[in-house]
Order: structure tokens, then C-alpha cells, then sequence
């Protein structure tokens, strides 16, 4: 991790532990580069990613302030550093592996990852709960010819840091798709809801820094957990 | 508009144009400085703000690569440049002022926009069409103390424009927030749906470069075209 990415972070914290509200003011540029012993430069490096994620917002020859928290209940769509180092015992967010496979790939996952159809793939389910309910089921794909090994020990653990300690794979941009439909037989007796009732899926699809997919998500959400927030930076900036 | 940006809409443009694909290369950074006759630094702007919304993709010593085209029928979620510039006449999505009105703000409203219950609001009712087929009904809320008059002309040109040019309002960072429920009476009417069918509902809360929310949207999505598109920037920069 570079150390602007690491200030970022430890800004962050300081913000959620002593739990700062929107309009509070941060310390100035130069408190912070002689706290962090960094140069100014990096100062604004930190800054900048800490605005994009949505945390802070800047008002020039103003200031930095905080963002405000975001409604109870809705999680961040986009992903988060946060996420990598959550603590299942104390996290209202967690996982079940529930089973692992080598598959040929179907056509939609063909498509998502650029293969041939019937390529093998290492497939994994996971039941993801969020405060004790059902949040979704989500089912992921990897190329098996860039993960050639994988297992549950392995899913249970972080996956990224074993793509990326491990394997040394860089992982570079993520296309998400968001899409409504209905519940079918199958969904509905998993989730406890009726037949024809909403649901939302969610696709990622992975991709390395040179451009190639190596993982296809797609999860199903129980329609009363599926909230999302994403914090956008500025408008003007577009 | 600033250079960068304007350079990065160009550069758009040219591979909206020429149907670019995925992994196409684009012309080293030199190219581009000679070509459009300015500094390295702006170009790096320009290719830094292309990145982050997902239209291309660098690859540290190999150069810089188009990102693919998104499945069809999918809209970007995050608001884009392209969006102001929709040609009505030829763009598949369009959208038509069905009502407007000053009212008191209703709760929801007043907490979204930082106000007290009761406090006059501008709310403007839309209809958003994609291909023609109905694609959402919106209701925006402008606090009225920030923008103390508004008419149909103008929120049927460029509300944006009329904001920032003629109120000389800065706009600064947006939250999305994005829930599912079943649709009312009221709501399967208008869709020509069935009561209970799916809805999608998309709010935005929209800030001034202040922190002070002056403009708050809630939109119904029908469920069969709320398809949603998010071009992930890299990951390893999270």
C-alpha cells in the first residue's frame, strides 16, 4: 500500500472513531503534514482519493470537512478499503461459503469472462447476511486457466490477498450491472418470500490491469436488504 | 470548463465515434501533447478523469487502452458529461415536465434538504423515457431559500446551466441512494404494471461545494428498464 493510501485510511478511522459529522472541520494542510511527517504533496494525494471515495469534501481557501455519515441500513456499492479488513465477530456483514465447484462455463459467463463456452471455471457460493438477516446469495466465477487453484480454505480467507499476495495477479477495474426482476420458485424458497416478488442482481465482472476479466460475480438481494448508497465526488469535476 | 476536461470529452467523442473496442490502444502521451498543443500535465489530467469514469484504462509501461462498451439497454448510473448534452431529437432517452408546484416540505423531504417540516420547497414532477418506453417518474425538490424562482422554460432547458450561470450556484458532491419495494396502486397504474410488481426507487441528494443540500431527487424505476451500468475505476487505487 503507498503511503498517501495509508494516510487516507488513517484519516478515515479518526473520522468514524471519533465520530465527526457532516460540516466538521479537519485540520489544516500543514497540521497534517507535519502529524503524518509527509510531504504536502502526498498531504493531497490522501485528500483527493479521500474526496473521490465520498469521505470528505474540500472548499477552496476554506478548508476540508467531513461528509456526512450515510443513512442506517444502506451499504456502499462501490467497493471500499474498508470492507478488506472487516471483523466477522464484530461486523454486522458477513459471509457462508456454501459450496465450490469446476464447471464448464455457461454461456452468460463465457461472455463475461471472454472464454469459450464449456471453459473450465472454478465456481463459488456464498450466502451473505447482513445484522442476522439473509442480505443475498451470490454465486462467483474464476477463469481457471489465471486462478488455477483455489479451495475453501482459501475462500474463507481474504481471496484478494491470496489473487494478489499469492498468484501476484494485479487487479485493475470492475464493470458492475444492476438489474431488476422477479423471484423465481428456486429464489423464493431460499429468501422465505413469495413467488413473483422483487429482487435485485448485481453483476461484477473483474478485470486485471491489462484489461483481461478474471472474475465474474452475480448475486441475487433480498429486496427489503438491498440498500445501496454510493457517495459521489464532485459534479463539477466531471 | 477547464482544458482537461474538454480534452477528455474530445477524446471521447473520438472513441465514441470510431466504435472503439476494449483493449484498442490509444496514441502514446506525446501524440496527444503535439495533437492537442498542450503541457504533459494537462493530458495526464485529462487521462486521469477519463480513467476514474471508466472510458479507459492505463497500463503502467504498455500505454493507454479503451474500455469496452457497456451491455446495452444499460445507463450509467453516475452521472456523466454526455448527459447534459442530450440531443432530444435523436437521443433514445428523454424526459418530459409533467408538473410544478411550491409546497411545504413533507419530512422526508425537509431531512434530505436539511430543512425544517414545512418549509417551501420548488417540486417538479418528470417523466423519464428510454427507446419510449417509460423509464421513471421523478419528483425533484429545490430548497427555495437557494433558489428563490424557478418556470417551466427553464427546467425544461438546462436546469444545470440556469443554476450554475445565472444563479452562479456552485455544485458540489451528490448521494445516491438506491432501494427496492413493491409498487402501490397509484405507482402499477402509471406503469401499467400489476399492484406489488418491482420498483427500483433512486434518490439523490445534491450539495453545493458548501456541504449544504439544496436539491433532492426521488425517482421510480420501472422495473423491466432499470438497468444501471457502473464503470469501476481501479481497484488497486481504492
Amino acid at each position: 500500500m503507498l503511503k498517501y493510501q495509508y494516510i487516507a485510511i488513517e484519516m478515515e478511522r479518526y473520522i468514524t472513531e471519533n465520530s465527526l459529522q457532516q460540516g466538521d472541520k479537519l485540520p489544516i494542510i500543514e497540521t497534517l503534514i507535519s502529524h503524518y511527517k509527509v510531504s504536502k504533496s502526498t498531504i493531497i494525494k490522501a485528500l483527493k482519493l479521500m474526496e473521490d471515495k465520498g469521505i470528505v469534501f474540500l472548499v477552496r481557501g476554506s478548508g476540508i470537512f467531513v461528509r456526512g455519515q450515510s443513512r442506517q441500513g444502506y451499504v456502499n456499492l462501490l467497493p471500499s478499503q474498508k470492507f478488506e479488513q472487516v471483523d466477522h465477530n464484530t461486523s454486522p456483514a458477513w459471509r457462508k461459503v456454501v459450496g465450490m465447484d469446476i464447471v464448464g462455463a455457461l454461456p452468460e459467463v463465457a461472455k463475461a469472462l471472454g472464454l469459450e463456452n464449456c471453459s473450465k471455471v472454478y465456481t463459488v457460493k456464498f450466502v451473505h447476511y447482513l445484522e442476522k438477516q439473509v442480505l443475498c446469495m451470490e454465486q462467483v466465477f474464476y477463469n481457471k486457466d489465471i486462478i488455477s487453484y483455489l479451495d475453501k480454505e482459501i475462500i474463507s480467507n481474504s481471496i484478494n490477498n491470496y489473487l494478489k499476495d499469492v498468484l501476484g495477479l494485479k487487479i485493475g477495474f470492475s464493470d458492475i450491472y444492476l438489474n431488476l426482476d422477479k423471484l423465481n420458485t428456486e429464489e423464493a424458497r431460499f429468501f422465505g418470500l413469495k413467488l413473483g416478488d422483487p429482487m435485485l442482481c448485481k453483476e461484477i465482472i473483474y478485470h486485471l490491469t491489462s484489461g483481461q476479466p478474471f472474475c465474474y460475480s452475480k448475486a441475487i438481494y433480498h429486496y427489503k436488504q438491498a440498500k445501496f448508497v454510493i457517495k459521489g465526488n464532485s459534479v463539477n469535476s466531471l
